[in-house]
């Protein structure tokens, strides 16, 4: 088991370090990977973060310049498996250590320090101190975005007392709370009122409202002008319904397939069911995707739920 | 200036306790009353909790039964104004100690400790502590639902690293976060989610969006079997929507008045037009009363916002 000591003495022993998001980037894989960059940048090491998705337009505020090189050492940050990475299997870089907090982890890299925490951003946070490197404000900000992203603003139910903790500390480092905030939950486009607002007319229910299913047609996206990227708090809602254990949100892609968010209360394990079509993540909150129609995908994944749970 | 010294003295001089919340009773007023409830009754006093308006459904879990007696000596919670007590002005109790965070309290009780906090429910904590009583998991349950539920989960502007350690500190003294969670975010009913989208997939745009409004007719509660009180998340929707500064929701009652909840951004005081109205709260998030049809009172709004700071 590797220990926050032993991740800070692999970092410090490199020159150059890579870090690699996992795709569809979120706000902990890419908080955790900036603040690691200002805090290794800052301790004189080369370093650069990256991503086979571009940053979604909310969060942009934790971009930065990267130099150019092809790194001898390479970090994946909150990246569970080797298809998060995004890369077709032959050309997926090697990746020497990897910092994680999901109970699926497949073990893929050299090595791993895998936590229970809420997000992956605590244990950077404690790294970073164990580096030795400052907290700046800069970096104060992008472990409070990892922070408050992966913990849906604290409401989740992985925050645990050390999350508050932490993120108390991180707001007195000079995180930018406010702005973290209305990137976040204050930016939706109107588009995205409107498209969230049809979806949520139509939520299809099973199982005597046990099962809740939300879609997200290509149809609707064009209508209404919105990239998916851009309706990722959607997923946490079907949750929400008095009565639901399971929320299913279903995403039609370009590509003939369907992107598939399963939420579960303390009922479900949903990333078993997650496993069966090749996805994965955490008991309460996964995904896969299906090849399918929006309907066919719908249909495989109640009869699975029917299957693993009822 | 009274401290939390000055409260716990003048709490334990006390026999008999009646505790105040004010009207349409949120997470905090009532996680802030039954709290103190918990806490001075384990000290040995006689201590009820009112208010002129029932619990709502989702807050029940925080109910208790109560002693029956006139108190002597009584101390209102988080109410900002006597119009808040709810009793008809002739009939209003005659408060002894209030203890709350509004900046507009109108010092109406014959003492007031009033705090800058993002909650009461965090001065009443400091105050349970200073009055040496143990915090319990129903305290601690009780203080973390005003911390939780005034603060939108962690997500507001008026969260502070205090609000988030005083939070750690509930959550280790065995608050149960996750019934408050689910109580407060995760038992929308079928209607209530129903009634949200109707309401988001028609908002109402001003001044090149800068002022969004929602409104929810007496109609759209009829049809989906909603109350009022249970669409009270929809205030904070509005300004979620880039680039709106000032959020409007209008609520239409039986009584031929309309409710209005504003919020605002940091570019706009939002109880200034409310105390315009005879209402009032904070510079962020007011409310106020207006007798008039939902049209009307849409239009008398926006020329008030337009009057005041365009």
């Amino acid at each position: 088991m590797l220990t926050n000591k032993d991740v800070a003495a692999r970092l410090l022993a490199q020159e150059d370090i890579g870090l690699v998001c996992h795709r569809s980037p979120d706000g902990d894989t890419l908080g955790s990977a900036m603040a690691l960059f200002h805090a290794l940048s800052s301790l004189g090491k080369r370093v650069r973060v990256d991503c086979v998705d571009p940053i979604p337009r909310n969060l942009q505020f934790l971009a930065a310049d990267f130099p150019e090189f092809i790194p001898s050492y390479r970090v994946a940050v909150d990246v569970a498996a080797p298809s998060m990475l995004g890369d077709p299997k032959e050309n997926r870089p090697h990746i020497d250590l990897c910092i994680d907090h999901h109970a699926t982890n497949e073990g893929y890299a050299d090595e791993t320090r895998l936590v229970n925490y809420a997000a992956t951003g605590e244990v950077i946070y404690e790294i970073i101190l164990e580096l030795g490197a400052k907290i700046s404000p800069t970096i104060a900000t992008a472990l409070y975005t990892a922070l408050f992203t992966d913990t849906g603003g604290f409401r989740y139910a992985n925050t645990t007392a050390q999350t508050l903790r932490y993120a108390a500390e991180l707001m007195e480092a000079g995180a930018d709370y406010n702005l973290i905030r209305e990137q976040i939950y204050e930016s939706k486009l109107r588009g995205q009122v409107q498209a969230e607002a049809e979806v949520l007319s139509h939520v299809h229910y099973y199982r005597n409202g046990q099962i809740a299913v939300i879609t997200v047609s290509l149809d609707l996206l064009a209508r209404t002008g919105v990239e998916e990227d851009e309706l990722e708090g959607l997923s946490s809602l079907p949750l929400q319904i008095d009565g639901v254990d399971i929320g299913i949100t279903l995403k039609e892609r370009s590509d003939g397939s369907v992107r598939v968010s399963m939420r579960s209360s303390a009922a479900a394990d949903v990333s078993v069911i997650c496993r069966e079509f090749e996805g994965g993540g955490h008991v309460r909150a996964s995904g896969c995707r299906i090849w399918d129609s929006l309907a066919g995908a719908e249909q495989k994944l109640i009869a699975a739920c029917e299957k693993g749970f009822f």
